[in-house]
């Protein structure tokens, strides 16, 4: 692996749409200034998830996130392959290349609506930062990465669930919570129901 | 119009899956009990979104929900065909076949995960009911009918976001606000940016 190039089919999306995002337009959220082009580090590397981002933790640092469960190697790259057929899937991830490993990762996920002239909506999820490289602005990073890339993609909004404490975080990037408007209900379902083959 | 057959490859999604969902474990929700396959009334219709269903008033009915826009049939047959490549869009309506109008609309979309063993979740979207024909567990019915049909499909977790005064609504056919963990944050960006073709 290491220094390795990846062949572009190895992305889930194409790393060019991570280039000349507007971070003029979130200049006040981050202290000093970094950007997914320059996080910070020179060891530091935002880009698209890739196929062959099993071998470097992916699924690992999920598990810092919620239940994973146990993800296969075969698992993980259906799955990946499901993602990239379907289009809409922007996993984003942080790598250290200087141990090839993921560090930090969000999701935009595109939904298209015929609501707001057949507009397309974003939504955040699964952000994560390996607890040793915490509080150095890399959640603040990832989070505002995807969330230029749904405003560069077009979306009229982008949206997120989340615990009461972390509220605050998402509060200083721009994030609100809309009065009266602001309420994530669920239902679950036992997990042992094996999920239909969806083609 | 009228009682002409629909095609199949009109469908945003196999209608068989609308077959046989487990009103069972939902008994207790409607009274009297009304399923997707008797909806109470023989003129009642639940099914998939087709795309002639342009001309059946399902882009009017959006606009009881929120902001519609200028949505002209060729915009919205070009959104149908975008769903349905993509997969995972199974929106469903109630048609009353008297007048050959929708009536009534509720979407699940799925989303691909990694976490929860490479699960599938689902979100609830865009319910609506005509207001001349509320009051009736309509709503109750076609939520129901997309929430079973998540389970079906195998679904982890079904979810959605909704304003204060509708938490009794969703309450009563088994959503909850967990507690501490409940918020729906978002960020609204301009609505003149054209959306980027993500094909
Ligand atoms: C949330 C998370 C991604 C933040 O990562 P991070 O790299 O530490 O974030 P940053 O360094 O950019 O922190 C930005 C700010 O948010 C605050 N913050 C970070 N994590 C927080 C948390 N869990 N609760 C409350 N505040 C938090 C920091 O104190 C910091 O505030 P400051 O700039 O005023 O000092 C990280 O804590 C994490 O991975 N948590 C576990 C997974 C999780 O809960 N994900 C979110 C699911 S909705
Ligand atoms: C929400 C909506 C779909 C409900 O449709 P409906 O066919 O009237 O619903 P039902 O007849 O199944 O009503 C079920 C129950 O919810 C209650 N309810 C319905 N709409 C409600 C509302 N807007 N606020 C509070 N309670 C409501 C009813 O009083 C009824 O309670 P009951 O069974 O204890 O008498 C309909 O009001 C609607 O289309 N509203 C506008 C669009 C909207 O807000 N959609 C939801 C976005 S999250």
């Amino acid at each position: 692996m290491g220094a390795r190039k990846v062949s572009s089919d190895e992305y889930l999306f194409d790393p060019d749409l991570l280039k000349n995002l507007d971070w003029g337009s979130v200049i006040n959220c981050l202290n000093p200034p970094i950007t997914n082009e320059t996080p910070g580090e020179p060891w530091l590397l935002v880009r698209p998830l890739c196929i062959s981002d099993y071998n470097k933790g992916y699924v690992q640092i999920l598990s810092q996130l919620t239940t994973v469960g146990n993800v296969s190697k075969t698992d993980f790259e259906r799955q990946f392959m499901n993602m990239r057929k379907a289009g809409g899937y922007y996993i984003t991830v942080i790598e250290d290349t200087r141990i090839n490993r993921i560090i930090g990762a969000s999701s935009l996920i595109t939904e298209f609506k015929i609501i707001h002239n057949c507009g397309i909506r974003g939504r955040l999820e699964d952000v994560v930062v390996n607890n040793t490289y915490r509080g150095k602005q890399l959640g603040k990073l990832i989070v505002l990465t995807v969330s230029l890339l749904a405003k560069k993609l077009g979306c009229y909004k982008m949206s997120l669930d989340c615990k009461d404490s972390l509220i605050p975080f998402y509060k200083s990037i721009g994030y609100k919570l809309e009065p009266g408007n602001a309420n994530s209900m669920i239902t679950r379902y036992e997990e042992t129901s094996k999920p239909v083959d969806p083609s």
